[in-house]
């Protein structure tokens, strides 16, 4: 990031009072702020800061009048918070997709289709056949397999794992060591005690937004596709097994499980540590509470779940409070036991 | 897969009524498949879907008799779902060990002996006096340390690391990016309140036939090895300590730990999420429930845990029953107080 | 590791009985040692290893006497664990340490700074502008992004990758696979039900002598950094959300999750598979049992929780004993029912 004060003024449609030609390079909380930095006041708890901050220059309100001198440039904005966040985000896109062109050594077979403003980092690996949208960037160490599609504007995170026959949409995030479409677990059992393998040879479909979190592992389809839909979020070292299929915008927590051909409805928000059992259907809007365990289908729309086994939320709780009572409730039962066997 | 109608027909000692000429591509099941796909038809069910599929061939039973005209080519067979699994079974062991050849740049280190029909994939590590047997895969940025030995016909996905001393049998499958032979977890509390490291200078070995799923991690015993005996099957996500001994056949789903030292009997089936504490002995046929906690050794084989911490199955099953109503339960010894206080 | 028995006994200060000349060039228990192998005997549980061993030089107390005699060459010395020990961790510091100079192709970005000592794996990548400490190893296939730091004598294993921005201590060890400095999981709800990714651009602070296990994920915070302080230990497979705070010398077990801006104090010991809940503060020593799922604050230094939802450790095992006879316990209620109803 490297902007004069008055480049981002303009963008944010502010006005400077101060020092407008000072260089801004980072943007930092108004209590941490360095030179060099951008900042904001908006909560007035934060205002004794201002006087001493050490950042360049910080976002206020045009409502605002300081009490004291400033040293920072101030830029004035109708909505000091929300000028930040939009300064937050424009920072973000463009540090996400800064990286172009190809470093080398990189891999890629024959017969791809690669659009333009692409990345692929030293070490990448792209297989044979593989369609890649425009302005995506495959960073080094990321493997992607052989008839590999992936939409425009999607980042594959270094060391992530994409294999054969993979869909990934447009705008996804695939974030470091993230495993798509590995074999799935399928063992059929032989009467000697011995496993054998059950052919693996579907793939995974990630629709468009999705996003995959680091060291999180989606396996791929016994047949047909593991599908991850439209704007769904999975956070790290989460387990999707084999023919699972999450809905739209659902959000899943870290070190979850979903076992194989469970579907997920949509708009779902799953904490972390949980496990779903496997062939469930769980309507759309379910919450479910961290570390419970889900073996169950759920017919109703909305409804709240927890503990593991999981049942409703409330019923939960009430029964978990008396868990941690039960000495003293077993200790009543005693004493009307001694009073009735007089 | 390239074949003709009739290559698969004399594969699966079955006879054509159709056009034998037709190019098949790809498998798929009869409701989804697609020109160039085969199909089956077992469950009567889908018959109506016989008369409809865009499938360029449908295996059916040597009993079956259509009722409306078929486009596709009909492959007639004794058992049409055993010989779709035979096709199944021989596609997916071609496409498995379809690569050979070496990708450059790869790299060997000096002292190596390595097999026929190898496939070292672009930007693959292999150490020092490495002895690799036949027709193993090493796949894209695999690493492989120094001393490695990996039997016949073993198949290392991209990004697993095996390291240092490890033993790997034949017809092994280490999906992308497990780790077999890392550290172990040990540290020896100083009386400062740091952590001294313990040296850990073991080895993993891996029997035949073993499974390791994506971003599984098995470490290294202190001194000695850690042990997956044969055809056993590990999940993703599962973390084995140093020094643990999983028997012959055992299969470990997703997302579960195993502490250090525990031996786990042959024939075991351990579910998602489930914690082995450490230095336990567990019974041959050992089953245990998802999200249980072990944290004893178990004597009797054919033993089915349940819980965390974990005890008998059936009995848990009925604890937890009268876990969800214990808020009635303590409303019927409030009522029974009230009775007995007049 | 390659020294004589003279070599040896010459660093542990002890006495040589038997041939010195002998080559060592491993370290084996009494029960396993083969020829080169050097062994010891403590316990003398073990003495009749010691006249069957196969190990070439076993190290015993100086107070020792042979019953019977012995093929093996004997090292004398005042405590034969303790110099075993020793043995151990000089051998396993030189082979930590024993790699250095670069393996091609390797990556370096421009602007960095590398110390001496250095060793660069073949594949390994490192970004732009990065300050690399000397004696640090960078392992095969290991990415270091833009701007990061690495203090001496660090250890980056295979496929661990350390994301732009990080700051890695002194004495690091960094388990294949890791991921450091991935964006955290921060997403915005939209009026329609979908969700705005929230920029995380932070970073991740190692201090020195921490360890981050296999596998293991640590996301950089959403600004500022999230801290692992001095001698913390993680284990694999552990997830540490954003903005998190580990304290000094804190070991925490595999496959637990921290959710975001939890600070945890000095001294914890947290076991595996524990799960906590975002925002909370959590004392110095405080201890949590496996499987645990921590809701709330701890104020009170030394705290030791268990069960999900966690509470205090003697309090859980009392309710968990009741837990497994809670049959027995209904079907007493219902007995004093049924004699009150008469």
């Amino acid at each position: 990031m490297k902007f004069t004060v008055k480049q981002i003024a303009t963008l944010l449609g502010g006005e400077v009072a101060g020092n407008d030609t000072l260089a801004i390079t980072g943007l930092a909380k108004i209590e941490e702020g360095k030179p060099g930095d951008i900042s904001f006041l908006s909560n007035l708890k934060y205002e004794p800061f201002l006087y001493t901050t050490q950042a360049s220059a910080v976002i206020v309100d045009r409502s605002f009048q300081p009490k004291k001198p400033v040293l920072s440039s101030l830029i004035f904005v109708e909505n000091s918070y929300s000028a930040f966040t939009q300064l937050l985000e424009e920072y973000y896109k463009q540090l996400s997709f800064a990286k172009a062109g190809v470093e080398q050594p990189s891999y890629v077979g024959e017969g791809c289709q690669i659009g333009d403003q692409i990345y692929r980092g030293a070490f990448s690996y792209i297989g044979q056949n593989c369609r890649i949208g425009r302005n995506v960037k495959i960073h080094p160490h990321a493997y992607v397999g052989n008839n590999v599609c992936i939409g425009d504007n999607t980042i594959i995170h270094p060391g992530a794992r994409i294999l054969d026959d993979c869909v990934i949409g447009k705008s996804c995030v695939i974030h470091p060591n993230a495993v798509i479409g590995s074999e799935g677990f399928g063992f059929a059992p032989q009467p000697d005690g011995t496993y054998k393998t059950i052919p693996q040879l579907g793939n995974v479909i990630l629709e468009d937004f999705v996003n995959v979190g680091s060291n999180t592992t989606i396996d791929c389809a016994t047949m047909g596709s593991t599908i991850i839909r439209k704007g769904a979020k999975l956070d790290n070292l989460i387990q999707i097994g084999h023919n699972v299929d999450i809905g739209e915008n659902t959000v899943i927590a870290a070190q979850t499980g979903i076992s194989g051909s469970t579907k997920l409805g949509q708009n779902c928000v799953i904490a972390g540590q949980v496990g779903f059992a496997g062939h469930l259907t769980i309507a759309n809007g379910t919450k479910v509470g961290a570390q419970s365990g889900v073996g169950k289908n759920v017919y109703e729309e909305g409804t709240s779940l927890n503990s593991s086994p999981a049942f409703g939320l409330k019923e939960s709780m009430r029964s978990l409070a008396i868990f941690r009572k039960l000495p003293a409730l077993e200790q009543r039962l005693t004493n009307l036991e001694k009073k009735n066997a007089k």
